[in-house]
Order: C-alpha cells, then sequence, then structure tokens
C-alpha cells in the first residue's frame, strides 16, 4: 500500500459519515495490516517508522472516535513488544497482529450484543436514535424474541432509515420518527438503547448528535437510557466539547442566507448521571443511583 | 361564500402546516365574517343556524389549535348578545364583529411581542424551534438591539428555515442548526423563546414536536425557557395527548418499508414545571419556582 493509495483510503474515512467508530477502528486497522505488507521499506526500522506515521494520521483523521485511537495504540504496543525482526517476518507479524485486533474487535461486539439481548429481555419496546452495529447486534438476537422498535431518522443523513430497512427485514415492528419526535415516543419505550462513538472517563456519551435530547426526556418518563459498546470505546482523557467534529454545512441542504450559518456538529456529549446502564462486552455496569 | 366555496376554504386551513394557530384563527373568523355577508339564508335564524355550524367545522379541522375554538367563541358569544336584527343588519353586524376580532387579535399579538422584547432586552442570543409569529414579532423589535438567534429547522417541513430567511433579512446573526443539534446549542443562548399552538390550563404548552426536547435541554443547561403567546391560547379543558395530531407520514420523505410506520405527530406538550415564564399581551408570568 504506497503512500497515495493510503491518502485515498484515509480521505474515504474521514468523509465516512455512515459508519460507526468501531467499524471506521476496524477499517483503520486493516489499512495498517495492508501497509505492513506492503509499505516500501529497506528496514524494519524504516517500516516501523512509515507504519507510526500512519497510525498518528488515521487517529487524526476522527478525533471523536475513541476506539480508533485504542485499537491503533493497542496495536502499536503489540508491535513495540517484538524483539528483532527480519523484515519479512515483521510484516508478517504485523498483520498478523492487525488482523488479530480486527477480530477480538469483532468478537467483543458481538459479546456486547448478547449481554444487552439478555438483560434487555423479551417482549419490548427499544427507542433508538441514530444507527449504531452494537444496537444492531441487539435487535437480531432479539428479532424472534417480540421486540418492537421505535427509531428516529437521524438527521442530517438519515441513517435511522439505514436500521429501519434493516429491522423491516428481521419483521421487527418498528415505528420511524424524526428526531423531534423523541420525546413523544420515548413514553411508549420500556428502554432506550444507544451505540457510543466513544465514552468519557466518567462514563459520560459521546454520540451523534441527539442522544443527549434522547436521555433527557428518557429521565423525564421514567424510561431506563442503556449505552451498548465495547470498553475499547473509553477515552483515557477528557474530552473538550469544543473539539466535537463538524461536518460539511451543506449535508443540511438549507438555502443560502447572507448572515446565517448553517451549522453541522456530529456528536453531543450526554453526562453519566443520565445514563442508567453501560452495557459492554464484560457484562452491564449499572448506574449506582439514578440522579435527577 | 357559498357552501363549496366554504368547504375549499375549510379544506385549505387543514392542510396549512405553515402557519401558527394565531394566523388560523383569524383566518377563521374571516371566513365567517364572509360567509356572514354572503351565505344563502332567508332569515336572520336560518343564517345563525349555518355561522354555527361553519364555526363548529372550523373549530374540528385544527383541534390542537385553540385559538380557532377561543376566538371563534368569543365571536359567536357577540353575536349571541345581539338582540332581533333585520337580517342585512345582522349580515353587516356579524362581519364587523370578526373584522374587530380580527384586530384585537392582531393588537394582543403585537402587544405579546413587545412584551417579550422588553423581557429579554438588548445584547442576548435568542435559541427557538419552529416558526411562531409572536417570536417573529420579538426578533423584529430587537433587530437593532444586538440580538442574536439560534434556529431549528424544525422537521419535517423545515419551517425554521423561513424563520432563518426572515432573521437574515433584519440582518440577525443567525445559526441554522438541526433539531437534534438543540441539546448542543441551548448553551450558547441567553434565552430559549417559543410560541404556542396552545397552552393547557396548568400552562404545559402545546407546540410543534421537539419544544419539549428543548425545554428540557435548557433546564440542563439553566437556561431560561420562554414561552410567549397571546392569553386567548389557553385551552379551558385538559387535553388527551392522543388528540394531538398528526399529518401525512409522506412530509417525512422516507421509503416505504414493510412493517415500518412512519409517524408524523405535529405537537408534544411542555409540562408547565419545565416553564420559566409566560409572555402575553398582559405581560410576563414568571414560574413560581424553577423546580428540577
Amino acid at each position: 500500500m504506497d503512500e497515495s493509495s493510503f491518502d485515498a483510503a484515509l480521505s474515504e474515512l474521514q468523509q465516512d459519515r455512515v459508519h460507526g467508530a468501531s467499524e471506521l477502528a476496524r477499517r483503520s486497522l486493516e489499512l495498517l495490516g495492508r501497509s505492513a505488507q506492503e509499505a516500501t521499506a529497506g528496514t524494519v526500522a524504516e517500516l516501523r517508522r512509515t507504519l507510526e506515521l500512519r497510525c498518528k494520521r488515521l487517529a487524526a483523521c476522527r478525533p471523536s472516535m475513541a476506539p480508533v485511537q485504542n485499537l491503533l495504540d493497542e496495536w502499536q504496543q503489540a508491535l513495540a513488544r517484538r524483539g528483532e525482526d527480519r523484515l519479512a517476518e515483521f510484516r508478517s507479524a504485523a498483520a498478523e497482529e492487525a488482523r488479530q485486533w480486527v477480530e477480538r474487535s469483532r468478537m467483543a461486539l458481538r459479546q456486547v450484543g448478547q449481554n444487552g439481548a439478555d438483560y434487555i429481555g423479551a417482549d419490548k419496546t427499544i427507542i433508538t436514535h441514530s444507527l449504531s452495529s452494537t444496537v444492531v447486534d441487539v435487535f437480531e438476537r432479539l428479532k424472534e424474541r417480540n421486540v418492537r422498535a421505535v427509531v428516529s431518522e437521524s438527521r442530517p443523513l438519515n441513517e435511522g432509515r439505514i436500521l429501519a430497512r434493516q429491522l423491516s427485514q428481521w419483521r421487527i415492528p418498528t415505528q420511524l420518527i424524526t428526531d423531534a419526535q423523541l420525546g413523544l415516543f420515548v413514553a411508549q419505550a420500556d428502554f432506550a438503547l444507544v451505540g457510543a462513538d466513544s465514552l468519557l472517563p466518567d462514563g459520560s456519551l459521546i454520540n451523534k448528535a441527539g442522544s443527549c435530547l434522547l436521555a433527557l426526556a428518557a429521565r423525564e418518563q421514567a424510561v431506563p437510557f442503556l449505552v451498548c459498546c465495547e470498553s475499547f470505546k473509553r477515552r483515557r482523557q477528557v474530552m473538550d466539547p469544543a473539539a466535537l467534529e463538524e461536518m460539511e454545512s451543506e449535508e443540511l441542504d438549507a438555502p443560502r442566507m447572507p448572515g446565517v450559518r448553517v451549522r453541522n456538529i456530529y456528536f453531543d456529549i450526554t453526562p453519566a448521571k443520565l445514563i442508567s446502564g453501560w452495557i459492554d462486552e464484560k457484562g452491564v455496569h449499572r448506574a449506582a443511583a439514578v440522579r435527577c
């Protein structure tokens, strides 16, 4: 994988508005695996420098997404632990490590889905916002267990419709609503359930803008608000709200008007106090107490 | 105004998604004024019966909108107080009463705008949801006083863009956001300000879906949430949430999917406890205490 094809792949990751943070983390690892095998290098040291630089660029391209940073760190630490290799050996070992971390990430996702489905159980209505691969996994496991769904469209790109289509294929009875109706429909649900782009050290949630509104409405209606995500989505540092990614204003498809700035911040922060429980691959971690 | 042209006008009112409840109430009165002058009738009693029937049909066509009911009641009561008239006299008097109630409604709106602008004052940022004629009036009065705006698009029909265009013409610096970003942007505002489709007897607000989410986010960020509307928007009875108007699902422009029901409830209810103050033509009524 030469510099220009890496650049093209990086740009694609940066533009990706459809896939969640874990999927993009796995795609980043796959790019690094291919880089390890194919990047031009005369020595192991040279290849290590190239890979390190590519890791940095990958992590920087989606700053709101902790799993990208976390999985790349795991991979780099594994490589750092290796002794002296010959170049060919190092290439294979680095690619194999990348493959293994992709696989660990997929296994964690499935275990989160299992834990979520076990916790929620049969005959329930789930309201969700945006499109999360862990939430999709929970629905798949509950599809024969009389689950029902309320799904918001999730402006500006309406990825809620992608989720609705999947639920339709699984014959899960679904109501599709505007984001503005989240407050109206949360009362119909047994659980509000969302994925995460990342978690802050205190358990606060960074997820698609609107998640915080769903959490507020859920608290108001005494509906438990659950977050399901793999543990490597946890950030090690507190995040500055100013660092939340903003995307192209054109996505809102609003007419241009002098003096009107169209804003398109993709993520909001849901404070930990609004979260009733966190579901990861190890189990369900319930809030000590639900505070108002 | 014969039966078929009345039917056509009624259908137009029923389909109207752009104008607020007060404007539709005034249009209803204008229809009745024209009916009083033009409807076929041989006697005053016959004309009264026709007008009474048309009042009922107008009130029933927009059940979420209290001002339609309230203004038509005022007009009917004024007519009921009249003694025996000759037909021609009754026609003119009924039309004149309708004209006067339209004018009273417009004056009340302007007074609400004045009271709102006085209360909010100069150098403030206001966040709002949907399109309200009283909120527009407040902005007009503050346009030379360094007011700034955050406006949500207000799906499904994006009437927030109409407001943004008006603010742009007044050179008011404006940020236009998706409804899902209300939670992110409320912290930038000094006040959240919305109009009302109606108020319940306890002060709870019926307004465009999403208003309740803005109120919840405003409380979370300690931003005062104000409602500005004329006093005749107050309902005399508690309203069943099930009676909130639902519009055509096609407005969401979502693809058809088996088992997926697209929902389009236009209004939500914001409990009175989330409201910091009510601004009407008589002044500002502040909440006794802001409860959590």
